[in-house]
């Protein structure tokens, strides 16, 4: 039942766990996707009040940081007196939890409230733990449910998840959603040894809805498929969504997945430890990108150095604060990833602002080639742009003498190589002459044999700098 | 709030899902748990009456059958009637699917309320496929949470889960078990490259107090640990419990996994057709074995040929019934295992029968070797009596001319193989003396290489039968 205008929106959050909207609703809460952004606006900062009155009460980490900065919850009247808050950084996270283990001194719940353990994988240095509440179980369920009822997945649809079940969220956030919107879930998971093959076997026989992994596992999945002899439209999914990466929103490899497997393709995902993650989301009849439900977690996209928020249309780094979560709130977690937004409604009638090409790069994952600023996403969206390509690449960085060398290699697409050596450098030649015009950059490529770049069964890394290498071996012989 | 004498002892089930036992008792249900093993069967039988006309009402698949056999949930009175029930058999559960796709005209559920999709990994043939109602998700939770009490884990304690989470129902178990009894679920998963070597780093900064995998990961996971300089016994596990292989009743792997770990070690689990799997289970107080919640899961051990019960100290094959299932329920499933049951109480104070050696075979995996019947875990069992054995064989059964031959390679431990030839030889003698003992055959024993026996991530096949291939050929050359 809906208790008010508001539909259950307070803090801490009180859902009706049995609340399902009427089935001919675009929207679950159709009052609060669909109001006036000024008039949500106010709202978001009665709930920033309440959210940091209540990090500040229970919460060492929070308090001890907002005092030292000279900022008090009660300081907070707008949405510019919100972005003097400090931003926290998962390094920051990191430490906290070395100097109290296991869980952090952010941690605002009790410890026996804890209900599900998750974290970072560490294969670099000490994981991070995501001690998640009983209460935010829930209320993470409530939220993502509310995602796919957007992307048009109702009661009923069988949902397949196609990414490891373990310390990764993406694949839980996904059951939890089908599971609260009253979906059959199949939790099939990914990783272990001949899992892919299964997974063509199951799709085929089980016919789901809808289907989320990472977009590189969805592309390897249709290959793996194609080299079976089956073509992946036959799994007739209607709805595939895709966290993790952002190619779900990147031209190119977005139309390759919508043309593999003949579905709608939603691009979603913030930051594990944002988990709702999916409060960035696709929904159906906004095409590409994500819109942000900002009533869920508060998105401002910002200024990399000022982290304050940067105007509609212009680049900056999101900075992330949970509404709805009291185990461990994340309250301006700076992701250090990079897109840029724009102001709603989006053309599915929802008023919230949206990133129209996705998160499409980290600030730190840009690298400089004499002297331009590079994200590989945009290597990845120029290749996807050229005729002929084979949805496979690597980018090598390199330094000659005293100079950066890019070098992108790449795969053509089994046309392409049939057709022999005049045909591979005419793409060869279309590919170099894309990447200089995207990126403002002279660029070597190289078409490579077929299946030469390692496949990833979860997130693609694809840079390779040598320049690394360069620098720790001379600082070895200094 | 318990609300009768029979504490939410109903079908459909109506379980109160916020209960909580009090603190101090031992028991999750007292009154279900303790009473008078005769009035439990009576109760047993008005439930078996129900869940039959239940199935019958719902499902042609159960109407067919009992019609042919000329039997009606009517004519139930006695435990005795019950066992003229036809037994099914999963090979007919897989042929109905494949008749009514997918999930089988045995779904007792309108398809809307399947709520969670798993299933067998079909590495050979059709998998089956298992579809969980929305209730019975909820109602696996109560009954599994009740086990973790009774094996002595409380609200607040961390579980562990080192099994894959995905078709497999095991790991699921344990993570609705946990949630519910109000601990920290910590679903690591398994199978993916790396994960043991990432598994121990968690153990060792999260400490917690349960923990689930099969019997032989456990092991493997404890070698990982020393491969790494880690005594498995720093991680401080209190319990672990175990399903998916027999290996924690069998006296030896039992002992070898508690002195690894310093932790009580738990035997449970049945069929993942017949979750809640943990049914059969170990309780804090009853040393190995398996105490069977008669009041969950109906279990009767059967004569293989005529299927109604054997007597108490007698070996038979577990037939097992769901009492509080709903979307699948399986009425005398024939599980194809090996065991024998005792009369309870057992000494936790339980009232029920008992597997006083857990599950230990398979009917259909037991081989003859000249004539007698050897089961491989009495081949597992024995070797792991032997002082000086590594903890890894394989058994290889062979034919020379007309004769059976039996061939068990084992390694020995570290201490051995560096003490040398002489070492080696006096454990292989032992080995073979105590074989000799225990199978009434002569066995050709060998010592092989440290670690040439491949490990395994989930359940140790270990036998290879080598006359299988000569039947192949010689039936090919016909």
């Amino acid at each position: 039942m809906v208790t008010s205008g508001m539909e259950f929106w307070s803090f801490p959050p009180a859902y009706d766990r049995t609340y399902m909207p009427s089935p001919k609703s675009n929207y679950w809460l159709p009052m609060r996707e669909t109001m006036d952004p000024g008039e949500r606006d106010r709202e978001i900062v009665v709930r920033l009040q309440k959210v940091m009155a209540y990090a500040y009460k229970n919460s060492t980490f929070y308090r001890n940081r907002w005092d030292d900065a000279g900022i008090h919850p009660e300081h907070i009247h707008s949405l510019e007196d919100f972005e003097r808050v400090p931003v926290i950084t998962k390094q920051e996270l990191r430490a906290a939890q070395e100097r109290t283990e296991p869980f952090g001194d952010y941690l605002c719940v009790p410890d026996s409230e804890v209900h599900h353990i998750h974290g970072t994988s560490g294969t670099t240095g000490r994981p991070t733990v995501f001690a998640i509440g009983r209460e935010d179980w829930g209320t993470i369920a409530e939220n993502q449910a509310r995602i796919l009822w957007a992307m048009g997945l109702r009661p009923g649809d069988m949902v397949f998840v196609a990414a490891i079940f373990g310390l990764y969220l993406g694949s839980w956030g996904a059951m939890l959603a089908t599971e609260r919107l009253g979906g059959k879930c199949f939790p099939f998971g990914a990783g272990a040894p001949g899992m892919t093959a299964r997974a063509v076997q199951w799709l085929r026989t089980m016919k789901p809805q809808g289907f989320y992994s990472t977009p590189s596992y969805a592309l390897h999945l249709a290959e793996v498929a194609r080299d079976e002899g089956i073509d992946p439209g036959d799994f007739r999914l209607k709805i595939m969504f895709f966290s993790g990466e952002p190619g779900a929103s990147i031209p190119g490899i977005r139309e390759r997945i919508e043309s593999a497997f003949g579905a709608k393709v939603f691009d979603c995902g913030t930051m594990a430890e944002m988990t709702p993650y999916m409060s960035a989301s696709g929904t159906n009849g906004s095409g590409p990108g994500m819109v942000l439900f900002q009533d869920m977690v508060y998105h401002e996209v910002c200024d990399p150095k000022s982290f304050s928020r940067v105007g509609w249309g212009e680049r900056g780094t999101p900075v992330y604060t949970h509404l709805e979560r009291t185990s461990q709130p994340m309250i301006r977690l700076s992701s250090g990833d990079l897109t840029h937004w724009i102001e709603g409604p989006s053309s599915c009638g929802r008023t919230y602002p949206i990133f129209p090409d996705g998160v499409y790069g980290r600030i730190d994952d840009m690298f400089q080639v004499r002297g331009e600023n590079i994200y590989p996403s945009e290597i990845d969206a120029a290749l996807n742009q050229v005729a002929g390509y084979g949805g496979e690449h690597r980018i090598i960085i390199s330094r000659e003498g005293a100079m950066d060398e890019l070098l992108v290699q790449f795969e053509v697409s089994e046309d392409i190589y049939s057709e022999g050596a005049e045909a591979v450098s005419g793409v060869n030649q279309r590919a170099s002459e894309t990447l200089r015009r995207v990126l403002g950059v002279r660029a070597k490529t190289e078409v490579v044999n077929a299946n030469i770049i390692p496949r990833t069964d979860h997130k693609a890394r694809r840079v390779i700098d040598d320049r690394e290498l360069f620098r720790t071996l001379n600082s070895k012989l200094e």
